[in-house]
C-alpha cells in the first residue's frame, strides 16, 4: 500500500451494510479511507437464503465492492484478511504480514453462525452466512432429493426426504418456507421413484413461537402460513444432539439427512483483537458512542457490537441497525474533525421487522402498522428490490422473483463444487 | 432403480448436446430411456468462457437436466457416475456399485481439456470444460488484479498483470478478447495503485493464425480485431513449458501469473470402457453408423467419437455436430425397432462456424456467406440466445448482454470457493 502522510486516515474493516454505509456517509468529509475485506464482494445477506434455496443466482446478491466504490477516489479497497489490531501503534495487522496504519478505525466484521459449545454439530448442520455457505446448502438440499430417487430402502429414503431447520427466527422461517415450496412446487413431476411433495420439512424452535421478535399475533400468523405450506413446527424443546443420522429433540431421534442451522451467531474476533470485554456471543460491549472501551479511536458497529437499548434489550443484528450505526459513526468522525470532543449516544430507531414465508405470505411489523399475507409479501419484495444496489441487480432479481411467482420455477438449481460424483 | 422388464431400454450416458438431442428425437418412439449424468445440469458450453470472464452468472448457462425432461415420463434421470460398461451382460457400471441394464447404449460423455503428455502444466494453466473450471478461472483472473493492486515489486506486479491464453481456437480467441475488455473497460477506474488497462493479454498459437477452421480472411480479421482490443498475438511457436512463473515460448520465458489453457481436449474414457480402438485424443473410432466397432448396440456420439468426414478430415467437436449425431442415432434406433437391419451412414452437415471477439466483433462463416464485424456480432448473439433452452434463461442472458453492451459492466465478478484469505 502506498504510504499516505497527509490527511486523517479512516480504516474500515468489513464491507457489509455497516462499513459501506459509513463510507457513503463520509463522502466529502476530506478524510482518506481504506476499506479492508477478505472478500471481493458486498453480500446482500437478507436474501442469502434465496441462493441456498435455488431462487437467486449467487452473483445477483454479491456485488464487487471495488465497483460499488469506483467513483470514490478517496477510498482504497484492499482484498486482505485482518488478523489483529495494535492499538498502541494504531495499525491493523494483515494475514500476509502487512500492516495498515489508521487514525480512526471502524470494525464492522459481522458475525458467523455459532453452535454455542457444540461445534461438532457444524458438519451436520451447516449455517448460512457466506455465498459458499449458501451454495453448499443448496447442494445438500438438491442432492438429498437426487439420492432419495435412487434409494431403495424405505427408511433411508424417508430420512433423505426429511429436512430439519433449527431456529425459528426470520432465516429459519424463510428457509423452511422456501424448501417446502421447492419440494411441493418447483420439483413437481420431475422424479420417477419419489414424490418430492411428500418431503417432511420440520422447523424446530426452542421457544413457543416463530419470529419471537414480532408481535404474538404476527408470529401466530407466520406459524399458520408455514403449516399451510406443509412445514411441521416443533416448539418448546431445544435440539440436544445433531449427527449424520439426524437430530435429537425431546429425547427422541428425528432421522434426517439434511439439517440446517439458523439458531445462533457469534461475532467475529474483534473483542480478542482489542483485548476488551465481550458478551456471550463474542460481541464487543461498546460505549454509548460505539467506541471500544478505552479506545476512543476505535469504533465497533453492526453484528460485531453489543449495543444496549436499555431495559436489558439489545440493538438487533439486522442490516438497518448496522446502517444506522455506520451513519452515526460517520457523523461522530466528522464532528471530531471539526473539534467536537463528545458525542450524543447512538440511539437505534426500529424501522420495522419484515419476514417472508414462501412466495405469497409475509409479515411486516412497523410498530405503528402491522401487515400480513400477500400485501405484506409485495411490500417485502418491493422494499428488498429497493435496497439492492444498482439497476442491473434490481432488474435481475425482479425478473427472478416474477418468474418464480408466475411459474413456481426456480432458476438457480445448480449442484456445484465437486463431490457430485458419488 | 426400478426394474423394468417390458419395452426396449435405451440408456444414455451424458446430458450434453448430443445426449439431450437424442432423447428429444426419441420422443414418442415407445422406448424406455434412462439418462445418466454425474452432474445435475446440462451445461451450455459455448458460453462457458463468459462465466470465466464475469459476463454471465453460473446458473444462466447451467440448467437442471431433470427439469428440462420433466414432461418426458418415458425418461428416468439418474445423477450417477458411470465407471464402466459390461457389453456382454449389457449393463453400465456405476461408481456406487450399482448397474443399469440396457438394450441400446448411447455414450455421449464429451471431453476434458488435455495437455498431451504435460499433465504437470494443469495446475498452472487451467482449462475450461465445467462450471467449476469457469469459476476457478474467474477467481484466478480477478485475484490477479487484486494482488497486483497490493504488490510493491514492479516485476511481480507486471507478471500479475500478464494473462497468457494458450490456443487460438474459438475458446482461446473468446477468452483473450473478453479478458482484454474486462481489463480496459469493466475495471476502469476501480484501482488506486495499478491501471488495469495496462494489463498484457497474450494469445499464443502454434500455427500461423487464429481460428484455423475459418477461411484465412476471417482469421486475419479476427487477429486484427484482437489486436485492436489490445491482445498481443504470438504465432508459430508452441509453448514448451508452463510453471508458476509463466510460460516458455521460443526459448524465452514470458512471466505471467495467469495462464489459461485452450489448446486441446481428450475424450472421456469410453474407449477404455469398451476396450476398443481410440485415436490420439482418446476418441472411439466409430463405424459409419456411429456404433462402436463390434458393438452394434453401443453408439458413441459427440466429442467422445472420432467420426471421419473423408479426406482425412474429422467431424469437429462442436455442439451442432453432437446434435446431428444425436438426431441420427435416434433415427437408427427407431428404424431398428421397426425391423431395419442396416442404416445409411452418418453425414455431417456443417451449418457454419461462429466466433466472437469481445463485445462488438465476431466472425461468421456459413460457407455460402461470410460475415464479420458488428453484424456478425449481433447474429452471433441472437443465434446463441435462440439456442438457449427456455424463455427464463433467454431473458436473463439477453439482459446480461445488453447491459454489458451498453455499460461495459459485467455483473458476475464474484471471487468464490475459499482461499481468498491470503
Amino acid at each position: 500500500m502506498k504510504a499516505e502522510t497527509k490527511g486523517h486516515h479512516v480504516v474500515v474493516i468489513g464491507a457489509g451494510f455497516g462499513g459501506l454505509q459509513l463510507i457513503s456517509s463520509l463522502r466529502g468529509a476530506g478524510v482518506k479511507i481504506t476499506l479492508i475485506d477478505q472478500r471481493n464482494h458486498h453480500l446482500f445477506q437478507p436474501l442469502l437464503y434465496q441462493v441456498a434455496t435455488t431462487s437467486l443466482a449467487t452473483s445477483e446478491i454479491a456485488w464487487p465492492v471495488r465497483h460499488l466504490l469506483r467513483a470514490r477516489k478517496d477510498v482504497t479497497t484492499l482484498l486482505a484478511t485482518a488478523t489483529g489490531i495494535d492499538s498502541h501503534a494504531k495499525e491493523v495487522q494483515l494475514a500476509d504480514g502487512g500492516t495498515v496504519p489508521y487514525d480512526t478505525l471502524v470494525i464492522a466484521t459481522g458475525a458467523r453462525h455459532a453452535y454455542f459449545g457444540h461445534d461438532e454439530w457444524e458438519p451436520f448442520a451447516p449455517g448460512l452466512k457466506t455465498i459458499e455457505d449458501a451454495t453448499a446448502i443448496r447442494r445438500r438440499i438438491l442432492l438429498a432429493f437426487e439420492r432419495a430417487e435412487r434409494e431403495r430402502d424405505a427408511d433411508k429414503r424417508c430420512a433423505l426426504l426429511t429436512f430439519v431447520v433449527i431456529g425459528g427466527g426470520p432465516t429459519g422461517v424463510e428457509l423452511a418456507g422456501t424448501i417446502a415450496e421447492l419440494a411441493r412446487d418447483t420439483l413437481k413431476g420431475e422424479f420417477r421413484n419419489i414424490d418430492p411433495a411428500k418431503a417432511r420439512i420440520v422447523l424446530v424452535e426452542a421457544t413457543d413461537r416463530v419470529l419471537a421478535n414480532f408481535r404474538p399475533e404476527l408470529s401466530a400468523y407466520a406459524g399458520r402460513a408455514l403449516e399451510k405450506l406443509g412445514v411441521e413446527l416443533k416448539f418448546g424443546h431445544p435440539v440436544t444432539d445433531v449427527d449424520a443420522e439426524g437430530v435429537m429433540i425431546d429425547g427422541a431421534k428425528l432421522p434426517a439427512s439434511t439439517v440446517l442451522w439458523a439458531a445462533g451467531v457469534a461475532a467475529s474476533p474483534a473483542a480478542e483483537w482489542l483485548g476488551t470485554a465481550a458478551d456471550r456471543a463474542g460481541r464487543v460491549i461498546v460505549e454509548p458512542d460505539l467506541t471500544a472501551p478505552g479506545e476512543p479511536n476505535v469504533f465497533v458497529i453492526g453484528d460485531t457490537a453489543h449495543v444496549s437499548r436499555g431495559e436489558g434489550a439489545l440493538v438487533p443484528g439486522v442490516a438497518p441497525a448496522a446502517k444506522q450505526q455506520g451513519r452515526y459513526v460517520a457523523g461522530v468522525i466528522k464532528a471530531r474533525l471539526k473539534g467536537a470532543t463528545a458525542s450524543k449516544p447512538f440511539v437505534y430507531k426500529n424501522q420495522g421487522d419484515l419476514a417472508t414465508i414462501g412466495k405469497r405470505a409475509a409479515v411486516v411489523d412497523f410498530g405503528w402498522m402491522k401487515l400480513k399475507g400477500w400485501p405484506a409479501w409485495w411490500l417485502w419484495g418491493i422494499a428488498h428490490i429497493y435496497f439492492l444496489i444498482g439497476l442491473r441487480y434490481r432488474l435481475a432479481v425482479a425478473l427472478s422473483w416474477l418468474w418464480i411467482y408466475a411459474s413456481g420455477q426456480r432458476s438457480a438449481r445448480l449442484i456445484t463444487q465437486g463431490g457430485e460424483r458419488e
